[in-house]
């Protein structure tokens, strides 16, 4: 049941990178790479691979219920024994007590990874942007299918909330909408952000009982999990003609999409598409008010690699998933954001969503 | 906002053991310390504690959003920079920068931990259990009373799910009416494990479509939140007359837990409560068959300090409060669970639901 093809390619990109022993907690790493969730709680349950074996350090009560998602080796640990014997009995089986280059998964608890560094004194710690992170960001076709089913479900998820949408409406029962729409296409719903007003001027608002009002522009960030992967958008509505001043800072905003769309190409560093989003929005004045990077990969998490920052130096590539949403956010007065996920082709972008990116005019 | 005596008392403690400075992530412990529950990802927010000063490094996004939590002082670092510098700065205004003792929160990502450690390279690094954790462990009449209140809630869950108990339900629509109880008394559920038959021999079943039918023993382990505690109980019901040779098994048990309620004591160290409760059952040659600890403090979260281990060294203390559960799990027959809530008080364990451990026999 293990996913031998990654597990293969892992392998590679450990000799590539000179790594001698990979170490992934329960998560996204190890779902990814092995198929297997098992429970995480403060027990150490850990997956390890090296050149010439795979296997897992393993809680004795996880072992029946995981033993269903893997064939790979167990060394279990009791409760009344703890872990520390059953972690030296694997590095020992796996010759790999010496290992020199130790990559660790960074979501790892650090009293985990402690367990772990303590046990490879001579190792050199890094964390998974080299090998297991660098293979997820580049989706297969399945992969790709998969995340195109998720973008319909928000744009669905989305259109549904807008036909709903009133004033005297609160941004719960607007989330809700969606909720549901996400649910009733067998969806599990991870974030439904709506922000009216003011509220909007928050990137992270907490949604909540605020009203929506004429003149106000409504911020709604939503995504969902199926098959294993998300999806994530950012589009605007407006009540009514929305705030004074609206339609000049989204078309700047429009514009940042544009130019980040327009930069992303394989082999262009990560930065380059912030730099050409965060240019737009400086050289229009509202560089203070553009407070997050330009964007994040999507997979089988919301937020994964690559990162769209101004300093990040990855590579982009061909199959590479990611998010373009640059956005302004004016205190006290009324946010914008425009999300786009795109999938990097030969040529550019591909964005994933079919819906518009102009701001839907809602009447009472 | 900030919960001002705990703080005192954590520099008490610190002061006692020598710590310099404490480093929390997001999740239990800083939310119990400080009062402030920011949006967990991987950008890091990190709360500083040394004797003189307390604060946040704070991603620039997420500050607005923290800051209506909190009065303490902010390092805020944006995207483009990254937390580097802003972490130097914090350390370099708090005089922290020589520590010589650091203690971080155990449940911190492991890239997250890194950024701390390479920053304070001279420091020696442990994590909570003398200093956070310990506090944590002896609860308040405020935190009883919460506690108290939530083991009303799933003593009344319990008891919807065994009204409604037949055989031909599965163990998912037996889960549903417990997290609808919870529901009915504004509570969240946070786990609803129900296992009929040989599923009850695994100690973290995945609930699923089995159905119960005559002959099973079920295990039900239901808790929930609700004021910020936690609830944690696990019972058994019989289909029927319950398979064959239940009854001496489930009378291991409660001798077990009997056992080890009598050795909780202040004073006692927890290893002796384990050693009570596995004698009893070892002794009755289901050793092999009792394959977890005896028990996990409960508070804020379901798993936390004191853990009742064969090995754990912490002192039990009046105030306390952690789960008595001894089990023993019959490969391919059935399993048998029962767990009290307690709440250690000078002359013994008092217990915090009001239900009976016998099984409750379902008939059909």
């Amino acid at each position: 049941m293990t996913s031998n093809h990654r597990l293969e390619a892992l392998r590679a990109r450990m000799a590539e990178t000179g790594t001698d022993i990979v170490v992934l907690a329960p998560g996204a790493h190890m779902a990814w790479l092995l198929g297997v969730r098992p429970h995480a709680d403060e027990r150490p349950c850990l997956a390890v691979v090296t050149q010439g074996y795979a296997g897992f350090l393993m809680p004795a009560l996880e072992a029946e219920s995981a033993r269903q998602q893997t064939d790979l080796p167990f060394f279990p640990w009791a409760d009344a024994e703890g872990p520390e014997a059953a972690l030296r009995a694997l590095l020992a089986a796996f010759g790999a007590e010496g290992a020199g280059a130790l990559v660790l998964d960074e979501c790892m608890r650090a009293d985990h990874a402690a367990l772990v560094t303590d046990a490879l004194p001579g190792a050199a710690r890094s964390f998974t942007a080299d090998t297991v992170g660098a293979l997820r960001m580049r989706k297969s076709a399945e992969e790709y299918a998969a995340l195109k089913r998720n973008a319909g479900q928000a744009d669905r998820a989305m259109q549904a909330a807008w036909a709903a949408m009133r004033p005297g409406m609160t941004e719960a029962e607007v989330a809700a909408i969606a909720r549901a729409s996400f649910a009733q296409d067998g969806a599990k719903p991870l974030f439904t952000i709506v922000g009216t007003g003011r509220n909007g001027a928050f990137p992270h608002h907490h949604t909540g009982e605020t009203v929506l009002k004429p003149g106000d522009a409504v911020v709604m960030d939503i995504g969902a999990g199926s098959e294993g992967y998300s999806s994530d958008i950012t589009r605007m509505a407006l009540i009514g003609a929305g705030p004074e001043g609206y339609a000049e800072v989204h078309a700047v905003v429009e514009r940042a999409v544009a130019a980040a769309l327009k930069a992303a190409r394989p082999g262009v560093k990560a930065h380059v598409v912030d730099d050409a989003a965060r240019g737009v929005i400086t050289e229009a004045g509202y560089g203070d008010y553009f407070v997050h990077r330009t964007g994040h990969g999507l997979g089988t998490e919301v937020h994964e690699p690559p990162y769209i920052t101004a300093t990040s130096q990855t590579v982009l590539d061909e199959g590479m998933v990611f998010s373009i949403e640059p956005g302004i956010y004016m205190p006290d007065r009324f946010g914008i954001r425009l999300e786009e996920i795109v999938i990097l082709r030969t040529d550019g972008p591909e964005i994933l969503s079919g819906l518009p990116r102009d701001a839907v005019r809602i009447d009472g």
